[in-house]
């Protein structure tokens, strides 16, 4: 159990530092004009995230036997999109927020208007990032489009938007448990499925991998929200860094109020599980996604 | 002279008509959930645009010899780029518009919330729309990734995002003709000039003609901002179905403001006689071509 504890440790932490230097290649420097949008989107895509799509994107890549340092820019367009979607989610028209990861907001830095400004142009700059010669040259063609349209499709309106749509309409309504599966499937775990998907398809893995592996990244992705929601419950600002029982001041739809935090934890274990069942037949490769889909379950951040 | 009107008149109604349709298969219907979202969607989509960047980007793929009704998905696209812009534009942290083609804005409607997700969809689906296989199985890989590699890069952070920024950082600041360049080429001019490119890139240009292409786009770019600037002092707001005034209200760095009316228009001409020699090679199929490049820097509307 250590021993994996620490495994997984050093293995976060090794993929984190590259995707970290791959994002500081990737973004264009602060002495670009005008300055201040670059900064504002430096400022939000270096907030100490956990990086957890490019990582599961690079070690979906792993398990099946694919070259993950050809896909760190993927994994870096992956992190891009997140962040766009939280900052455009914090702004006061939406959450309402002024912490996240332990730091202002980007609007409360930079203002609303570079902060929708910041948004649009991550999720711009991410599909630069992945059409652009110096990382779709690594692929075939085909793949790197198939690639290109599952994550704008997974980010768009059948997607992460339509689910974010979902979630502010659902605010206040007694909850429904088709309106909240619906809301955790597109809102988080889209990006995530997807995530998996793009390191499999990129991996060049093949289609019953893939097919698997998808199957994965859709359980995990639930699982990943389910968590959320309960630490928004149990855990505290100090370690989180931002600020909790937010659920409950918006009357967010939740698992957690839906059928309280035992049940929902419970419903976070069997999609691990379902998880974990689906990686059955992959090697060792795949140890790295089997220990991460444990950690998104039981992390207390 | 009026031959060459109607004849333009009856190209640009065909084409908007064409590209009006396309849009109409593009976009998912107002019966999916959270219908909220594709109605707001829908509701700038079809709110009257002339359709100028399509157009743009179709005359010029006939410019070359190509078959334009193979590009109206890419077509859609960069209509769609335009108005997810001028939603979050609109929006009351950036130029807090009411009225826009003589309807009420988005976020007027459907509330600011939703405006920023129906842009965040927009241009998020533009990319689904490009790189899914029902577009770009339609033209080689290499060049679709390409023309989206190019969209990204004039739509982003380094085009109209960037120039976006700079026209708001340049409010109240005393005119400076190069941050008004930048500001011109960049807010309106990237997104012109990459609906001309994409057009000749996709309609199987040689190399020398898309370069001609890119610097006819790049005039017609300015050109239609000077215009729209000019307007914006001497329209009036029943015509332009927009409030007028606006730029001199908000202290907006403008050419007419730096140069005067008149010398603005001059250089509009300037830039228009630019742009027309760039097609002297041309034959009769870059007609249309020459006649919108007119036509931006005469119109009323």
């Amino acid at each position: 159990m250590n021993d994996r504890k620490t495994y997984l440790e050093s293995y976060l932490k090794e993929k984190k530092l590259l995707v970290d230097r791959a994002l500081e290649e990737c973004l264009p420097g602060e002495d670009n004009f005008p300055e201040i949008i670059f900064q504002s989107v430096r400022y939000s895509m270096f907030a100490g995230g956990k990086r957890l799509r490019p990582i599961l994107c690079l070690a979906s890549a792993e398990a099946v036997g694919g070259d993950s340092s050809r896909l760190l820019p993927v994994a870096c367009a992956l992190e891009m999109i997140h962040t766009y979607s939280l900052i455009h989610d914090d702004l006061p028209v939406m959450d309402d927020d002024d912490y996240r990861r332990g730091r202002l907001t980007n609007h409360r830095v930079f203002g609303e208007d570079m902060a929708v400004l910041a948004g649009d142009a991550l999720l711009t700059e991410a599909f630069h990032l992945l059409a652009r010669k110096e990382t779709a040259s690594h692929f075939p063609p085909e793949k790197i489009l198939c690639a290109i349209s599952e994550i704008a499709r997974a980010a768009g309106i059948f997607g992460m938007v339509g689910g974010q749509v979902a979630d502010i309409q659902a605010e206040g309504k007694a909850a429904d448990p088709k309106v909240l599966e619906f809301i955790h499937r597109h809102k988080t775990g889209e990006m995530i499925r997807v995530s998996v998907i793009t390191g499999a398809l990129l991996g060049m893995a093949d289609d019953n991998s893939i097919k698997r592996l998808e199957k994965f990244g859709g359980n995990i992705g639930l699982a990943f929200q389910i968590t959320d929601d309960i630490l928004d419950i149990e855990g505290d600002m100090d370690t989180l860094g931002k600020a909790t029982g937010q659920d409950a001041a918006f009357n967010k739809m939740t698992y957690p109020f839906l059928m309280g935090v035992e049940q929902a934890r419970q419903k976070a274990k069997y999609h691990l599980e379902e998880a974990l069942a689906e990686l059955s037949g992959f090697d060792e490769r795949a140890e790295p996604l089997r220990l991460i889909a444990k950690f998104v379950v039981e992390r207390t951040v």
